[in-house]
């Protein structure tokens, strides 16, 4: 292997034409589409449109006439088909943090239902410890407000299965890690869960858009998601969210649920009713008006992941992050770069993660090459693959440039070492 | 008083030229700006900005380079400027109905910190039945959520400061009413309010941008408000949230006093620490990643508002709404239209509404005539003025038009009798 079969590859790729429709700057190989994904082409114009000829011409009568009332939903229902749902039963809204909450709420609720009528009531929500932040703190915060001796537990990230016990009410779960991407797997957690007596949340956020995801099959209970990652939707996208038909039918007279309740989530908002009565729908886990510019350009975000198909990218993320792999180990074992995430692709999302004593200024080092991944504490090296728009030949030279910048010890100058900055 | 009176006003209006900032299309009385602010001309080329240059060349690192991980903060510091609240003070995050729940939170946790000191718990939270629904329902979703015999107490828009009692612990009001407009007197209610050892909510949607507020001078606790009504900030925009500097130290020992932990209000997000230890700033109030297209959007609108100045925009908003309510009721008297907005402009916001039985469908005539003002259920016609942008010569159209709709009874036609329309 050598970089002409890495462009001999990208050229019978495809997934070539893809790369064609989004904005990359000129002298950067972009590997953190995983913190933010890049500018499809097409957003420009359709941001405009919302802008200029939605709002300002159309004013308030686009909320009917542009059909802005139902983006959400009709966003949701493209998201759903990369995560193997029903169309009605993903929307967007809010953020990843937020629809956390909300999800995680309803699932005690669905589990304080169930112990009402056979006994054995559950309160620990269960999750790793090495989650997202996030994710966490949504849960700490949740136990908090409820009291009455609900608790987090944290296990680490092999121990989970083993820990579901009666006592668990949620496991909440990232499906692929943001520091190591390391993958769970979603059916087999979710079985588990199940055959226990508990019911589980998966935040899709590194997984929707770059691994395949089976929601229905698996008969999942709730799922969030990130629009600003693979689906290319934007910085501070909207995120999207996901409860199963079966348990919207459960909730359905618990008005407080899902307790963010605000006048979209109502059965009627236009009726301007002085109490809650939630949609029977999906619409229930939307609060306040959504940004419509954000959405527009989600909307075109996922377009892009619709155009190429989940499969074809899972098997060029595989192509890219093992070829990655190959070409760090073999020249940067010297100085001293650890792979982090796991060897076996099939347990991998679509990142390659080493560590390295000084990973914050290698990083840095790198970035100022052109060659953006991204550093997480303490000591990672993150390097993201979105296979919609990077090719075998950008892997091939992210490792050289990798290998160069330890070689040459470009990271020891002191512009490199300041942790002033923050992504 | 005739037209002509009106468009020497207009010509000799000080604000005359900041209609020109705005992209308003032809043949439109726009006097729905209190349900979606119009276009600023500005607004098209900054978020282009953001779009090509910001997320497409600048990528991920545009988080530090442009800035955008403080433009929620520094654009909560231009809309302290028109609420009368310290820079550091307002921070823009997530819907209005969001930022209401964590501060009714926060404003209970107090409650609950002062009752663990000096007893009497208070558990009451005091409304007025005609608040907006959204409002409502997010006090219902937390007193559901915390249990203990927390309630949502409803009362009559005059009678809120005599319900004010030792049982109360926070009053939540709206302003000025989205529904006829009627303004509460915020400096006296706070003051009853805090002399019954209650706290203060305000949701300051339909004031920002149009009505002076002073937070500070009426010691105000806690405050929320929409971007994109009388701010410009576009559909959906961000909202903000102001909490008291003295209430943000009082609660920096309670990490969830603000119950949505997320990772952008912890003190070190970036740290991947996971256990939540909230900002001390009023940082703490942000959940998840913002949206940074709707954010640049707000701040050119917010600026909008800032050129003008809220005393001009006042007294021309009294100006207009004052013009408009004579001329309706000389003209449109016969046809069964009362005035509900109260008549002493001291007492009203920068709308009028008048009752009228068929009020759905008279709407939607004047819509088709090109003059655009909004149907508030069960028979409202609401008329907002944003002074930015309506003339005075638009409020003598517009009652003109409304004349003419009852005269003629075009409100009778079977196409405007849908209420199919959701807004």
């Amino acid at each position: 292997m050598n970089r002409a079969d890495c462009v001999a590859r990208d050229e019978a790729d495809p997934l070539r034409v893809h790369r064609a429709a989004f904005a990359l700057p000129d002298g950067v190989i972009y590997l953190d589409g995983n913190s933010l994904g890049a500018l499809p082409r097409a957003t420009g114009a359709r941001v405009r449109e919302v802008v200029e000829r939605e709002w300002g011409e159309g004013l308030i009568r686009s909320w009917n006439d542009a059909r802005w009332i139902d983006l959400p939903r009709r966003v949701g229902a493209k998201i759903a088909r990369l995560i193997g749902a029903r169309s009605d039963e993903v929307t967007c809204a809010d953020s990843t943090s937020l629809n956390l909450f909300k999800v995680l709420a309803a699932a005690l609720r669905l589990q304080s239902a169930r112990a009402s009528q056979a006994g054995g009531e559950r309160r620990v929500i269960l999750s790793e410890r090495g989650n997202f932040p996030t994710d966490l703190y949504v849960a700490q915060g949740l136990a908090d407000l409820l009291g009455a001796g609900h608790v987090l537990k944290l296990v680490g990230f092999d121990e989970v299965a083993a820990a579901i016990d009666d006592r668990t009410a949620v496991v909440m779960l990232t499906h692929v890690n943001f520091r190591d991407g390391a993958m769970h797997d979603l059916p087999a957690i979710t079985r588990r869960a199940h055959d226990a007596g508990a019911l589980v949340v998966w935040d899709l956020a590194h997984s929707v858009g770059a691994v395949p995801v089976a929601l229905a099959a698996a008969h999942a209970d709730f799922a969030v998601g990130c629009g600003y990652k693979y689906l290319n939707g934007g910085p501070g996208a909207p995120a999207f969210v996901y409860a199963a038909e079966r348990h919207l039918a459960a909730l359905q007279d618990d008005p407080f649920a899902q307790p963010l309740a605000g006048w979209l989530g109502h059965r009627a908002p236009f009726a301007f009713d002085p109490g809650y009565a939630p949609a029977a729908s999906i619409d229930r886990f939307t609060v306040g008006t959504p940004s419509i510019l954000a959405l527009a350009a989600l909307d075109v975000g996922v377009d892009t992941v619709l155009a190429a198909g989940v499969d074809a990218l899972r098997a060029k993320s595989i192509a890219l992050t093992t070829l990655f792999i190959e070409q760090v180990e073999q020249q940067c074992a010297a100085f001293g770069v650890e792979l982090v995430s796991p060897r076996d692709p099939a347990r991998r999302g679509s990142q390659a993660c080493f560590r390295h004593p000084h990973a914050f200024p290698v990083m840095q080092a790198l970035i100022a090459r052109g060659v953006i991944g991204d550093f997480r504490a303490p000591d990672i090296l993150r390097f993201g693959f979105a296979p919609l728009y990077v090719r075998h030949a950008d892997a091939w030279d992210a490792a050289a440039a990798l290998a160069d910048v330890l070689a040459r010890e470009d990271w020891k100058r002191p512009a490199f070492r300041s942790q002033g900055a923050v992504t």
